[in-house]
């Protein structure tokens, strides 16, 4: 395997996550060529020399187009604001550069389709930065699935919930404007879909409401008025038959991080919230009935790849652990593996999710999936 | 205050718990008169012996209507099917008796309407066996989002959960009859809808998907199509404006007894399940950030009438101990008191949102409550 | 089975559950004869009388000599502050009559020995009331370790806290006089042990450290010293060679009923808190290392005789219906039947361990429990 | 700050641990110089070479002296087993290095002795990995104990469990031969003392008794004799009066990596157990008894260095993060300035405190820490 030249655009929240990712791969997986951390990009040459330096990279620019260029550089790592996502994608991959692009792919559908075009035309590996699929304990939920531990699973229930929207006296954040999207539907709904099309497969029909915990927000002083929707509960029915339902708030006191998730099935149900991502509990309909219950297991390394970081179980992993084990598979697709990730192409259809759920809360009724487009 | 005379009919699994509630009123709340357990009532004249010695009642009968007639009776408790609530509830009002019946009122909404404006008629008190809102923590709930412990709440999430309908393998049973009505909407709903109801007001429009575990049971070693869905997912819109959510499955693998509710508001959050119903769970965005979190409070004899049963906080209510606590509330009302109860008149509006949920999901959309009758 | 007459010592805390349990025990087993209610004792007629009418029993008095001695009684609760135990459940036993009184048998060891021989001498039924082991979920505890579920059991740990005694600020209690006895080591630890007691047997040796959040404590305006401890830290050999511990504080904030306990074996543990005791938890290494974990179980009609009081399961047993199921077994244990229940012969055992413990917190080192006398 | 040069000694468990930390302390910080990882040692030059190219080392090496004796290593991190960090660590000191030297210092308490004054002697940073200590949560720990958030603290429990020697079918493991130590003793022991310490400063006397839960193993066949304990139960006094209890099991069936706390103070209790390293429980007697309860706290922004991680709360960091923290401490330390860590000498103290309880084990009664010396 042959190292990779790295470029990376962007060093926020993801970028960081990024950045540290490349930096740890090599160290935890060891079965990879180190990748070459060749060049950052950030808003100024200052800051992107001080990022560059900061994250082992070895050169710096302000010029995004001058990074999808660069020769040295095999892959990029767009994690920029999503209104950049398709520009800045389309170009590496037009390029032929390989790209890792953090969800969701774009605010327009059209863009997002233009992505998923771009990436089939040139061949390359397109990946999205869906990481919670790759939480080892989540795996093991689709072990447990594929292996029919709980039977034929019938419906899931998704929340997501966050509250860094919940203070009312918070001044009016751009997240609340009309520009930044629909609100928590494409902001968090988005992550537990990835979940939702990893184990089950897509969306065939979704209906949709949305709410507002506050009409408007303080904008200096004056009330502004709120455009998004920092609530959205869907109902959604699934390609493979299956009823499910996905509750979304980012205004939700007191929840951190929460992504949870219950599946019922013939034989069984499972629980996982990712606020304690190390753990899952699954309920087995076998035995005396006086002995069952929902089993609580910890992640050990019994569920690969967690021993890679830890060889003692139960001692956690963390969050930008999982930017770790997504960069291995990013790896493994361009070295013509199989890996588990959400492409451009399977990120499409959660796009297109939440676009029929948008329709379906203006027109009050089931929208089916697939009839929605640009 | 001047001792009731009691007549019971049903002494089924809330037969029973009514019974036990009129053994142990006076004994745990000590301020009222010692209920006289004067006639009881079962299907046949033997079983009927035999349960008025076993739960102390005085004399025995396997005709309803002598019972309801009977001049030592002044509170009916009506415990049978719910296919008969009607008949007998009305028959009892109509004899001057008060009456204590188990939910939901009816099959059909026309019953539950003639039930309530039988009561209106009577002027004796008509109370519905709703008892999970007589848990001394729920009650708790209701004080801290009245004294505004959350702020303004503007979203509820609500689920009901057991699994007693779970085995594929089990027999055809009848609540899989379309007969016995529309599954897990009527059987469960009103459960969680009667906690919102309590907390919130009434549900102004609702939005409805059901589905089946499993298309067919086996009967006698046929397969047999199961005409009602043990599964719902309900949108509401609260008459107070807020946004809900009702998940119910009588399918669901693991859970036992599981009414989860959590109550988002602009303050703060709280977090509550009937499977651990003696605890509930308070996030308040006050005080520094590093100290937040979900307080978890044990109930106690801070939380009246809990103290009328244990003296020391922690020890743990049982779910007959919540009966017992409604049947005070019935009394107190009988004596004109006010009290915490769901009436005959509160009890229609729960079963008209069912009602109107069940119509949603025939047609796709939206239904407002108030625009459902018979 | 022909009914008993019972007569009560008694209506504080264990008072009123004694009588509770009394009005139910019928009700809820069925298979009893319903007890006569016949005499009720407190220290004064006024206030005997008054409770009589509020627990339903047919006669009062102020004057417990009268009603050990009463004809028309056949057992007697003895619900008294512990000094006072020895003195009643010795004469009652003398007069021909069952005893059931509340833990601890007495402050002096010698009390204890006396009220042992006075049982053994008597030929009646003389039980402790130590409710925890009876509830289901204990029982459940029970049957797993005999079915070999963890294996052979080889440690366990025993908690015990409250906080009634965790306020410094608070009064000086008579709970911190010596004449109260040890303090936690007396006041709470017989709790825990009579589970480790009824499920591995009696304790062979024992260490033990006490200790005193507080000083002293404020009695009308000036600081007294406190002469008891507040916490005891015991450790334990038991004489099936397990090694064990125990932990007790009753002035632990935020503690309101924990008796927890671990229980770790050859092939598994279990894991049990009082605060939560619908729940057991149990590990069993068995099966894919991936798929372990621990089962949760919710108390059901599945843990005997959870289904006497509600035919769901995960609905919740209280506190006070521990008592019902004591006397359900003490009414068996007097029909000369097997039953589940602590003896005054047992419960020495209990006394024994702890004045054992209390001579080793002098001495500073191992006491064997078996020369500690009188 | 200028940058340093490592050398890293070890690649096993804590070496890889180490290893990352090195790769990510500048990413994740920043504010620190980029290491240079100039040396790694392991058994044979392959290895060596392998683990060099895997941790980004430029040199590798098979001889430790040759290590700690390059001219371009300022620390060594040394990371074998224990029987070789006194010899390892002190030749690095006495070479001018810096040392960071996993946890427990050394199996005889003279070398421990040997190492401290070695620090001593060298002027040089010698840190001991006690990486528990560095979680945020834990940090918050202290900082409530600080701010009297429970007042005075009186009691602390602590526990550590793992099932790793749970097995009785197992072969025999090096960890069950004399030559190891003392068993969980001081396999186990001195993780939660070195919490113990941070928070309360050291024990003054101790009460050990240990056990073994199987008497042989298999070895080759044929059972062989147990020489080690698995299970140690101390009760404690620290030098600031307070009241403690330590009871480690090694062969504990379920538990994984916990490592639980239970302090209790005069205001209040705080609950932590690393198995859900990101989460706190505070109870704090203020405000209506109705309302009071243990508050879980999830970990954020808000604990540093948190933050440092991840911009959102909730999101969590895993047992490799708290490596990285105690790297920027080492750093820090080195620097001349003030951090979170326990020297070479604080350790002693733990290390002695084992001691002295195998000491109490013999003989069966307290032992004064301060009288055992080498």
């Amino acid at each position: 395997m042959t190292s990779l030249g790295v470029g990376l655009i962007g060093t926020g929240y993801m970028g960081k996550c990024h950045a540290l990712a490349w930096n740890a791969v090599k160290g935890v997986f060891g079965d990879v060529a180190r990748p070459r951390l060749e060049l950052l990009c950030e808003v100024t040459p200052e800051l992107a020399r001080e990022k560059a330096e900061a994250f082992g990279f070895a050169r710096a620019t302000a010029d995004w187009r001058a990074l999808v260029a660069d020769p040295a550089v095999d892959v990029v790592s767009v994690t920029t604001p999503n209104e950049f996502h398709a520009e800045m994608a389309i170009a590496a991959l037009e390029a032929g550069k390989h790209v890792w692009c953090e969800k969701p792919m774009a605010p327009a559908l059209a863009d997002a389709e233009r992505m998923s075009a771009a990436a089939a035309a040139s061949g390359r590996v397109a990946l999205l930065g869906y990481n919670y699929i790759q939480n080892p304990i989540f795996r093991q939920i689709g072990r447990l699935l594929k292996e029919g531990a709980i039977g034929t699973p019938f419906q899931v229930r998704a929340e997501m919930d966050e509250d860094f929207m919940a203070d009312p006296d918070a001044p009016f954040h751009w997240k609340s404007a009309a520009a930044s999207g629909y609100g928590a539907l494409d902001d968090f709904a988005v992550h537990p879909l990835s979940l939702i099309q990893r184990l089950f497969g897509n969306v065939a029909r979704v209906f949709c409401d949305m709410g507002q915990p506050y009409a408007t927000r303080q904008d200096k002083g004056n009330p502004r008025v709120v455009e998004t929707h920092d609530m959205a509960n869907l109902l959604l029915r699934l390609e493979n038959g299956m009823q499910a339902s996905l509750l979304v708030n980012r205004s939700a006191w007191g929840r951190k991080g929460r992504i949870a998730l219950q599946i019922f099935g013939s034989k069984g149900s499972i629980l996982y919230d990712q606020e304690r991502m190390n753990e899952v509990e699954v309920y087995r309909a076998v035995g005396p009935e006086a002995e069952q219950g929902y089993t609580r297991t910890l992640a050990g390394p019994a569920h690969a790849p967690y021993g890679q970081f830890i060889p003692a179980p139960g001692h956690g992993l963390g969050f930008n652990d999982l930017k770790v084990i997504e960069c291995r598979e990013l790896i493994r697709l361009i070295a013509g593996e199989t890996a588990t990730a959400i492409t451009f192409a399977e990120g499409l259809a959660i796009e297109r999710t939440v676009h029929a759920a948008a329709r379906s809360f203006a027109e009050g009724g089931w929208v089916d999936v697939g009839t929605v487009t640009e």
